[in-house]
């Protein structure tokens, strides 16, 4: 890994979690931003900037409790009500599809910010990652995840990590098998949570002590094991052969997404965890995730989340994906722009150099102003040229 | 003023002075971003990303009540310390100039990023401006103001803020003669307020109830009366000869601005004001704000702020300048590129078609997929073009 966002050099004086971007590493990021957010345009994704701060009860319902946890609140001094930080923006276009734009078909929205949260999560154990992302709202389709899902794979190339794999699942199939098996929230909250761990001793205690009968038993006692390649979709196939339309639904989504990604990433290794439900709280359907070559932890991740719109008076089939670029940055082999050599040139009011300046600037040079008295010369400053007074005026000389 | 960051069509969802920006203007706040740090940058002026939340002591130390005040703060649940949300990036700039970087010589940073405030502030009466702003650390002459002051103007140049005046003022005159008298710091703070208000009974009261001295109180008492053109300069030379060697550095100080601004800025008009401090509390010598017609309130300002980097064990020379970009854009006659047309292509897995896709976007299209079952035609997704199967394969044509 190269120096990176992970570096905890400054730590002792920013809180754990938390860090700021130097150069020449901030102008990496911008021109990283520039690119990814061209591309996301390229792809009619429309950008908006939701706010950084909203009423809890606009920023938290129906996202679930995690998010709750993870979000800093604030009084506000002006309405005495409850404020929350961001610390995640997909609920933020959700909302904005369907309070703001209020439009029917296909809605694009792209975006990039810092949020915050109260704990480190993730790879870089982050607390202020800056978040990109892009969503599709008004499609239920399987169409609309994989143009998701394709976006997410450019958004990686673009950042340079190379040879990413996709995880992918979906929810329907714990909670079709959860409704059919008719637990008490109290009990799937445990199996969910026991599934996440793959604890497969406490999956068949909580099964065993819940009374359910055996069809709906064993089909949520074999999730744990399916994960693996495309031919754990054939598995699931038969061990859930007499599990309910939803879970059937599931499972055939599922399956065109596998051929589809097939067609068009072949690159892309696929893994499917039919038990992987981690940190989707809010999502409905496919769900899936991006993983580096060699790091254990998430790189990217989405997925369908259709309800949440309803809680703004509209409901709208939605899927989409988010990162964290100081993440992507730090692991990816994205090449920077070489930082810019300029011009060093002496203080004057002189009218024909300060023309010379805005000329050489309107051309695209950096120009860097020597003040008076100042020690550091044209390198230090960063120049590999200078303006002195030749015979026919001032002119540009290498140093 | 044109439909803008002051509307306040869906305050009822957002809290008051907070704002979303949704499409066509999150994209002309994108464009205006690139053009300002391209132009810094082609100043010298490099990126930095200072973080959003730090603890309380680093973000408040040394930068005033009135800060404290607008900084909302929250308890870090990983140490149990209290952190603020920054309501202002200059000190983090001047502690990233101090503390990180360590350069010697002049070292030129600029930023963009949000910034909130527990209460409304300024013209747009905003709570989460996106403040952009640029600072030259380790200069102490006024040329180092001026590059500032000079940049701040090409700021509203770009931004479209067309015939912008500039006040200024210097701290150093206030505080010196405050010294000079010996005011105590309460005496000191209620003439001050009565300063910023101009209220000319209470500051002869004031002055009358403080024991100072006839030649000190006539000067404190003058600076009420000495705002106007470049002429004030001659009278406060009058007004205050008998004022110690402080307040003659700083009126020389602005005597230099002045003629320098004359020559280099001749179309913009200059007011200065000897007795304006408002909410310049971290600054210690000249400072400036800019007007646009016919707007009674700053829309960019900024200062020199030479002890901030004391705290931070390294006082360092400081001007700088910042701005709320939001408020640029509403005011500012900024044009933004058209919205990109684009083409609609139907939803295939056709490895031809996918080609053409990518290549399309690869040559700066905006390609938008129809998916399967929507409604909406080319001109309701925003294109002018459409793909078809024609004799010789996918072809491109207009709608």
């Amino acid at each position: 890994m190269k120096e990176s966002a992970f570096s905890t050099d400054n730590r002792w004086l920013l809180p754990e979690g938390v860090d700021e971007v130097l150069p020449p590493r901030a102008s990496a990021l911008e021109d990283l931003r520039r690119q990814l957010l061209d591309r996301f345009s390229s792809w009619g994704y429309e950008l908006i900037i939701p706010p950084f701060i909203e009423f809890l009860d606009s920023l938290l319902t129906g996202v679930g409790h995690d998010l709750d946890l993870q979000t800093f609140k604030v009084t506000d001094q002006m309405s005495g009500r409850m404020m929350g930080v961001r610390a995640d923006m997909t609920p933020q276009a959700a909302r904005i599809d369907a309070h703001q734009l209020k439009r029917e078909g296909p809605v694009r929205l792209c975006y990039i910010g810092t949020v915050l949260r109260t704990r480190p999560y993730g790879l870089g154990r982050s607390r202020d990652p800056l978040q990109v992302g892009a969503e599709l709202f008004g499609h239920a389709g399987v169409e609309s995840d994989l143009e998701i899902i394709s976006l997410m794979l450019e958004t990686l190339a673009i950042t340079g990590v190379t040879a990413p794999h996709l995880d992918i699942g979906h929810v329907g199939i714990f909670r079709g098998l959860a409704r059919e098996a008719n637990l008490s929230a109290d009990v799937e909250a445990q199996l969910f949570d026991a599934l996440q761990r793959k604890a497969r001793v406490e999956i068949e205690d909580i099964l065993a002590e819940s009374n359910v009968a055996a069809p709906q038993r064993d089909m949520l006692s074999a999730l744990q094991d399916l994960n693996g390649g495309v031919e754990i979709l054939d598995h699931a196939q038969r061990a859930l052969h007499s599990a309910g339309a939803e879970v059937q639904a599931a499972l055939k989504t599922l399956w065109s997404a596998a051929s589809a990604l097939e067609r068009r990433h072949p690159q892309v290794p696929l893994h499917f965890d039919l038990a992987e439900l981690r940190a989707y709280q809010y999502q409905t359907g496919i769900v899936f995730a991006a993983f580096a070559p060699g790091l254990g932890q998430e790189i990217a991740r989405g997925g369908r989340y259709d309800e949440i719109g309803k809680v703004f008076g509209r409901a709208r089939p939605a899927t989409g994906f988010s990162a964290d670029l100081k993440t992507l940055l730090a692991i990816g082999d994205y090449q920077a722009s070489p930082p810019p050599q300029g011009i060093l040139v002496p203080w004057s009011d002189e009218p024909a150099l300060l023309e010379l300046v805005r000329d050489l600037r309107a051309q695209g040079e950096r120009v860097v102003w020597a003040l008076p008295g100042q020690q550091e010369g044209a390198r230090a400053m960063g120049c590999d040229r200078v303006v002195k007074q030749g015979p026919s005026g001032w002119q540009v000389e290498a140093v």
